[in-house]
């Protein structure tokens, strides 16, 4: 695309989005059309609406156009209100027009899978890429932006609702039904900037959409609910800007499983299996990823109303029910988000108000006793909020009565003044019950419909202000300079999968401690080198390719003895031989490396989202408990050791049992230059893997290592056998 | 207590609770006191209320009487709204005058933990032990019968709803105000049938008040809250009564974190660390435990309106957005309920409907365009509901429009007709929107807020109704029947902990194989013995009340050579002396076992809970990685396979990698004897230990053992350092 026309496009998604001026092409006069419920929903619009059709004079009084030429002005956005058929037509006169963008329903193309929808959908592709023009759908439910009232679907439209003071939730969703399920929220007082549906995404993509809002002031945080993209970095680098600017981004990756990639495979032609790495990347750029539907409007409701960084280092949990205390105590344990301890003074405040069978703490309860002394809980929850400890007050709301009503007014203006926020936890079944609207209109004040989900959002809320925190800091390399060189030489000479020897050659260079090792091409050498050594040994058999050596019976550990040695030798050849590798196989000598707690390096690099670090427990066990964690690659220190701490096991490092304890620093050290390997070389490694990695009180060696080159078509020809 | 006592404990109950008569003691005319407030709630209470209070002649016209002897009649109930220090004395006028029942609101008992008030509690809970008068509360909100109307609570009080045609839920809750904030669902239409509170449990407990709702007919599934029971075997007893009556039990047990139990141990005594052993007891009661407070009613309610067991092996899912497909798909794959394809028949129905750019499978798609033909959507749910793979049909329902709500009229027949059920999955953020009440109020359409609840309570559906299906099978035995004789009188050798040998005798006298072990006293007997077995050997130093050797240097492994074994024999010795056992400690050796899969299985006899079986990964991995299960000793072959499998690294067992297959059946049987062995000798056992077991192709031996006594306070001498 020439760089005028990217310009010119950029400025269509504009027009598109906040357009002054629309034409409904296929509007209609009859009760239920889509044509007629598209100008119903465009009512309340605050430009220009022209309705094309040229079967009608006029459509409820109001002027109805025979086609683009006769409009009054050049529309900025057309909305395509007809069947498949005369689609293309259409969006190629509205190019030729300068209109700014369409917006199209209709299904019938990429997604049928069939041949010649494809090929329809391809020439929109083309039509968008050669104009400028920018094209919504097809199979979408259009665009939304509810500050001009510009309701540019055949949907229900959201309602507008009071904006919060800090600003509105923007939802973007691929699925159309889907967003305007989210776009529901305003029915109960969430406050909504936009609704952008993709559909199809022939041009316009989610990708896109972010980008406009992290640009739109209105916005003060973007939801947004998708199955996959085709652009991978281009996602990563909005949502970075998102994070630069400051924006909010809550994220929802539908298809994180076998069935429902293939539900989306099918759909949009997502890779399987990159649902992990598209999360990390997401989250190392500060965006807040969560895991259900049903998260997403209360968490991106939370990111509108909260200040952007926590300040205190846990939150206070103030009840009016010690059953709801206990609730609350549970939840935050399970996301590990602190109840640190009432200052000494917040403790007396407390104390001098709270009846006797109520409790002072945190979780604190006034008990029922509220009900006779509603101004208790307003100067208990005064003194927890200009507490420092806490940046946050978790306020169970138990029953949904009209007398708690004041109370939420309250506790917005406490958290105004204290500029902190209150999470009121609706625990009473009926969810619309009064209170609820109040809660969801006071720009200070969270609702959360599940205690769960709370807990979950200020967890998220702090990690994510770390990992934006971390964005801005220098990097600083670990591993020596000369060590791409050197890598970027070894790696040319491999063809497919590196010997160990080699990969072991390549981790040195980074400056990772290996195991030394030994060609031996006969007994009497293998025996002058284990007696030159000192100590046991291992004898392996290495063949090029071949990943996993112990099934193939091509490992021996801790021999001792010379007939130990001499012995396992034969074996090893004849197992060598048994794999018929025409003599290609070598044996080689190490040193027994000592006992220690053995770890798992890995990496690989997804074909959307780059290069991934794995670390894990080693061995088999890795697979099979699925103590994993995964993170873009490289790393800095601080994030290695984050994931250190991620690990199910990590009590493992600090002394367990008989075990020694290890070096934290060191372990991050060691998977910092293991990352910069990674990733110094994406292009050319297509899967890398440390396992063990034997760690103990003063050593951290990596005892085997596989590398698997990527060849010209971009996957290893040595695949291995997982 | 006396036989006639009980038994007149228990009508008091009934009489509690569906009472005939009501004295309201502390009835007052002011407006929103307590007494004012609980006769506004007994308004619609089909019996005869009294109001008693000396200071007033009538309230709102109605006649008002100084005291209990002044009433026409004996009250089967009396609600006491007077102030904590008048209620002991009211308390004892109700038991001489025959009172049925109290229901005592006010707080300042047991729960501010002071001597004075806990004694006035416990006098409490005399008077009813004496007398038979049952006692409810103190610091509750009271018993709400909605059938009846006799909404004995100062709170705001429940709706009644239309009951469901298989019954409503009877809400049970320790928390008074978390009781009160499950009620509200009938603000929603979800139709209870009683709201029970039970605050401190001075006498009626919530156990007493699952055993009354076993026996009432218009409740068709219980919902319990709590956090602690002080009489475990009871509360069991009743999950076990109303799996006998096949009557749905929801229970959400609270205090599940040590911050959580914390809260709860300061409140009721409850001992910590329980958690699992309760919910494994309930589950194996056929008791379906959720994980939330926000699921209790949703569950309930599909309990409610579900058939007893799951016809079929899966559900189906039919959808309006493939958006919705994808979240359906993710969600079933996570709680592992299959989603079955359809059979041709079936397919063949949808295919000549649903249109070509809409999907037909599991899930299927017809996508928005049901909104111009909504009579596909009932014919493609038909077809599937009369599919025998489904038990279920799974209706996420993405918009909240009146359009909407004839296809939930039409699912309730459709589900009606084939005695299944439809789960209307609600998408939509308007939660309350249009279709919401009418899902709720259809009997056979169960309403789920989340994917995740939906998915998990359709799982637990089926669980428990197999765990149900289990309690009434005879239950073989699979030791020998002398094994507990043999188990008997080693147990009453010991003393404190045993030591390894004997350790292992026990579990050799239960049918498992053991590694075998002979005392060595000196080097040359150790050269010996190694070489009449051949092989590797290993060297122990064994000291009774010692559980983990390895950490104190006493286990030397894999010993070939004359001399290795030499020098350890003798490293050990040292490391015996090191331990100033006062030369009881003994050196044993053992054939080294070929290695194979660690696993470890466990036991301890929790204080309230009885004997409790632990399965998991053996080695110092299993508290790493914490990839364990329980379950209620014994266990028979079928629950001991499930144990297995519920393990996540449950792959280990089928030949993973280089590891040999091992024989499920054969681990299933291990377990079984060493369940038997744990419960036969609850009593005496405090905690068992095996770890590791290995398991190989043809064999599974327990290679070490550790068994803990109770002493007579209950708890074992020597603790394990865990």
């Amino acid at each position: 695309m020439a760089k005028d026309l990217q310009a010119a496009s950029y400025d269509n998604l504009r027009r598109l989005i906040d357009p002054k001026a629309i034409a409904v092409i296929g509007a209609s006069p009859r009760e239920g059309s889509f044509g007629k419920r598209v100008l119903e929903n465009l009512v309340g619009f605050d430009g220009r609406v022209y309705p094309v059709n040229s079967r009608y004079e006029t459509i409820d009084g109001q002027r109805c156009y025979a086609g683009l030429g006769d409009l009054p002005e050049t529309p900025d956005c057309a909305v395509i209100v007809v069947g498949r058929n005369n689609v293309l037509e259409i969006v190629e006169s509205c190019a030729e027009f300068g209109v700014g963008g369409v917006v199209i329903f209709a299904s019938g193309f990429g997604e049928t899978a069939k041949p010649e929808d494809i090929a329809v959908q391809a020439q929109l592709t083309e039509i968008a890429n050669t104009s400028g023009i920018r094209i919504v759908g097809p199979n979408c439910l259009g665009v939304i932006n509810i500050g001009s009232g510009a309701a540019m679907t055949f949907q229900v439209a959201p309602r507008k609702v009071t904006p919060w003071p800090r600003g509105s939730i923007g939802v973007i969703s691929q699925s159309g039904a889907l967003g305007i399920a989210l776009s529901q929220a305003t029915e109960r007082s969430c406050s909504l900037s936009h609704v952008l549906t993709s559909g199809n995404s022939c041009d316009v993509d989610i990708t896109d959409y972010i980008e406009f809002l992290v640009d739109d002031e209105s916005c003060r945080a973007i939801a947004c609910a998708f199955e996959g993209v085709r652009d991978a970095s281009k996602l990563i680098n909005a949502a970075f800007r998102a994070a630069a600017v400051e924006k909010p981004l809550i994220v929802y990756k539908m298809a994180a499983s076998d069935g429902g990639a293939a539900a989306a495979m099918s759909h949009s032609g997502t890779f399987a299996g990159s649902h992990d790495a598209c999360c990390a990347s997401l989250r190392r750029a500060g965006a807040v990823v969560v895991d259900s539907i049903d998260a997403m409007m209360e968490t991106a409701a939370f990111f509108c109303k909260a200040p952007l960084v926590p300040q205190g280092n846990g939150v206070a949990v103030l009840t009016t029910s010690g059953g709801a205390s206990i609730i609350a105590a549970d939840t935050a344990e399970k996301h590990e988000v602190p109840l640190p301890p009432l200052a000494p003074s917040t403790h007396a405040t407390l104390a001098a108000r709270v009846p006797d069978f109520g409790s002072v703490g945190n979780p604190s309860d006034v008990t029922a006793q509220v009900v006779n002394d509603p101004e208790m809980f307003n100067e208990c929850a005064s003194a927890m909020m200009k507490d420092e400890a806490f940046s946050a007050l978790v306020t169970p709301h138990v029953l949904a009565l009209d007398f708690a009503i004041p109370r939420i007014v309250q506790m917005n203006e406490i958290a105004r003044k204290a500029n902190k926020i209150v999470c009121n936890v609706w625990i009473s079944e009926w969810t619309s019950g009064p209170g609820a609207r109040e809660s969801e209109e006071a720009g200070h004040v969270a609702w959360f419909r599940t205690m769960d989900r709370c807990f979950a959002t200020l967890a998220a809320w702090k990690s994510s202000a770390e990992a934006r925190a971390r964005i801005g800091k220098p990097k600083r390399r670990v591993s020596s300079p000369d060590a791409k060189k050197i890598g970027a030489r070894l790696l040319a000479d491999a063809n497919g999968a590196m010997t160990e020897r080699a990969s072991k050659e390549l981790l040195a260079a980074y400056g990772i401690n290996v195991a030394q090792d030994y060609v031996v091409t006969s007994v009497e050498e293998a025996l002058s080198m284990a007696s030159r050594l000192g100590g046991a040994v291992v004898l392996k058999g290495e063949v090029q390719g071949l990943a996993h050596k112990s099934e193939a019976g091509l490992v021996r550990l801790n021999l001792r003895q010379p007939d130990e040695i001499a012995a396992e030798f034969a074996n090893v050849r004849a197992a060598l031989d048994a794999l018929d590798d025409n003599g290609c196989g070598r044996i080689i000598l190490q040193p027994m490396i000592p006992q220690g707690i053995e770890i798992m390096v890995g990496g690989r690099v997804d074909p959307q989202f780059g290069p991934m670090l794995v670390l894990g427990l080693g061995g088999i066990l890795v697979e099979l408990v699925k103590d994993t964690t995964l993170e873009v690659a490289p790393v800095d220190r601080e994030t290695a050791a984050e994931m250190i701490s991620r690990l199910r096991c990590q009590d493992i490092f600090d002394g367990f049992r008989h075990l020694p304890a290890v070096d934290r620093g060191a372990l991050a050290d060691v998977i910092c230059r293991f990352s910069e390997l990674l990733s110094d070389h994406a292009d050319l490694i297509s899967e890398i893997d440390v396992n063990p990695l034997i760690c103990s009180a003063d050593s951290i060696i990596a005892v085997d290592g596989f590398i698997n080159c990527a060849t010209r078509s971009g996957i290893g020809e040595n695949q291995k056998d997982e």
